[in-house]
C-alpha cells in the first residue's frame, strides 16, 4: 500500500508514545510499514484473567492499536484515527512469553478504513494464532475528535 | 434470572480477584446480581489513548469482564467461563471521572451464553453511553480450560 | 427520537419498496416510527436452511433492513443509508409462523448511526427472541452511494 | 486441512440442496474442499437493495453458507452445523454479474469452529472484494439441533 505521508513512521511512533496504556501494559511497536503495524506485549503476571492467561481485553487492547495504527499509517499528516467498532474471536488460550498483534489494512477509504488483526501467542520457537479481529476505523481531522 | 448456585456472589468475587489485570487498571466489582454484573473503572492518566480518553481496549477489558461474570453468575459451582468472541461499538469518547460497564445475560445456555454490555462514561451528574458490546461466552468444566 | 424530516414515513416506505429482495422473500414493513422500524416475514418453505428453519441469512436480511431504515428515518430528505457492518448472534432456532425484526437506533450521528435489532420468532401466542444484531450505518448524500 | 469423513463432498452437496433459500436466490456450490467452500450467486434484479446492488443480507446469506459448509466439511458424518454468530463488513458496493463467497476455516475445533469468508463482486475480468465475514459455528449431533 502507498502511504500519502512519507513521514508516516515518525507519525505512528509519536502517536503510539502518547497512548499511555501501552506504557502501563509494557507493549511495544515492533514493526511499522504502510498499512501494516505490529505491537508486541511480553508476558507479565499482572496482565491476566482468572486462569493466568492474558486477559481477552489485554489481547484486544494491543490488537486495537495494531489495527488502528495500520490505518493511521495511510492517513495524511494532520488526520486523526478513532476506532468505530471491532469484533474479536479468541481462538486459543493467550498464553506464552509474549503476544504479537499484526494489524493489516484490508480496505482503505477516505472516511472508513477496515483492518484485520491477528494475534499470535509465542513461546520459544512455537507460535499459535490466538485471536483474530475485524475492525472499522474512522478518519477525522484533528479538530473533530470530540464529535 | 435464576442462579443455580446460591453462592454465586462469592464465586464471582473470588474469580474477579484472580483477574490480575483488574488490579493493574484499578477496576472494581460494583454490583453482582444473577445474570447482571457491573464493573467500575476510575479515570487514571495511564489508561488512555493518544487523545487522553480511555483506550478502546481498556473499555473493552472491563466490558468483557462485566459480561463474562454476568454469564458466570448463572453457572453451577465448578464450571469455568471463557470468552468466545465479542463485538464492541465505541459510540462516544470514553472520557470522564469513571467508566461503568454493565453486563447482562440475554440468552443463557448450557454451552453458550450471550451477554450484552453497556459502558457509560460518568462525569459528575452526567452519564453518557460510550460503548456497547455483544458477547458470546462458553461454559467449560474446570478441567477443560486449556482446550 | 426527533425526526428532521416530517415525511420520514413516506420516505422509508418508498425506499423499502425499491428493495426488490423484500418482495422476493415476502417481507413487509409493519411499523415505522422515528428511529424504530419493524419488518415482518411470514414463513415459507423456500426461505430455509437444511433443517427447515429460516436461514440465518434470511434472518439477517430483514434485520439489516429494519436497523437500516430505523437509521434512515432520522436522516434528512435526500440522504442515503448504507450498511457499514453488522454482527448478529443466532440465539435460538428461527422457526415459527413468522419472524419479526425490530430495529432501533441507539446512537444517531451525523456520519455514523448505530442500531440494535432484535428478531423474534412468533408461533401463535408464543414469541421467542431468536437473533440479536448490532449494526453500523453510514449516511451519504444521494450522489455518493457509489463510493 | 484433513477431513475426518472422506465422503465430505457428497455430504456438503446433499445438505446444501436442502437449503431451500439457495434455490430461491439461485445460488450454487462451485467449490468444495476440506475446510474451504465457495458459493456463487449470479445477479438478478430481485436480489437487490434500494440502489440496485445486491442487498447486504443476500451477500450475508451466501457468505454464511460458504463459511458454514467450510466448517461442516471437516465434521464427522452424522454431525450438524449451526451458525452461532457472524460479523460482516460491507466494503464496497456489491454489484456486478455475480457474487462469489469463499469460506475458509481458520480454527477448527471439537465444539466451535471459526471461519473467515470473503465475498467478491465479479464483472467480466474485474473482481473486487466487497465483503468480509468472521463467523463462529457450532457442531451438534443430529439429534441436538433443536437446542
Amino acid at each position: 500500500m502507498k502511504p500519502v505521508d512519507p513521514e508516516f513512521r515518525a507519525r505512528v511512533t509519536e502517536s503510539f508514545k502518547r497512548q499511555s496504556i501501552m506504557g502501563l501494559l509494557g507493549a511495544e511497536l515492533t514493526r511499522i510499514d504502510a498499512g501494516l503495524v505490529e505491537v508486541t506485549l511480553p508476558y507479565r503476571a499482572d496482565l491476566c484473567q482468572q486462569h493466568g492467561f492474558f486477559h481477552a481485553g489485554v489481547t484486544s487492547t494491543i490488537a486495537d492499536s495494531a489495527g488502528g495504527y495500520a490505518a493511521y499509517s495511510l492517513f495524511p499528516a494532520g488526520a486523526a484515527v478513532l476506532t468505530v467498532e471491532f469484533k474479536i474471536n479468541l481462538l486459543a488460550p493467550a498464553k506464552g512469553e509474549k503476544l504479537v498483534a499484526i494489524g493489516a489494512v484490508i480496505n482503505p477509504g477516505k472516511t472508513l478504513t477496515i483492518s484485520d488483526v491477528e494475534v499470535h501467542a509465542v513461546s520459544g520457537a512455537e507460535t499459535r494464532l490466538c485471536a483474530k479481529m475485524q475492525q472499522t476505523l474512522i478518519r477525522r481531522d484533528g479538530a473533530e475528535i470530540e464529535d
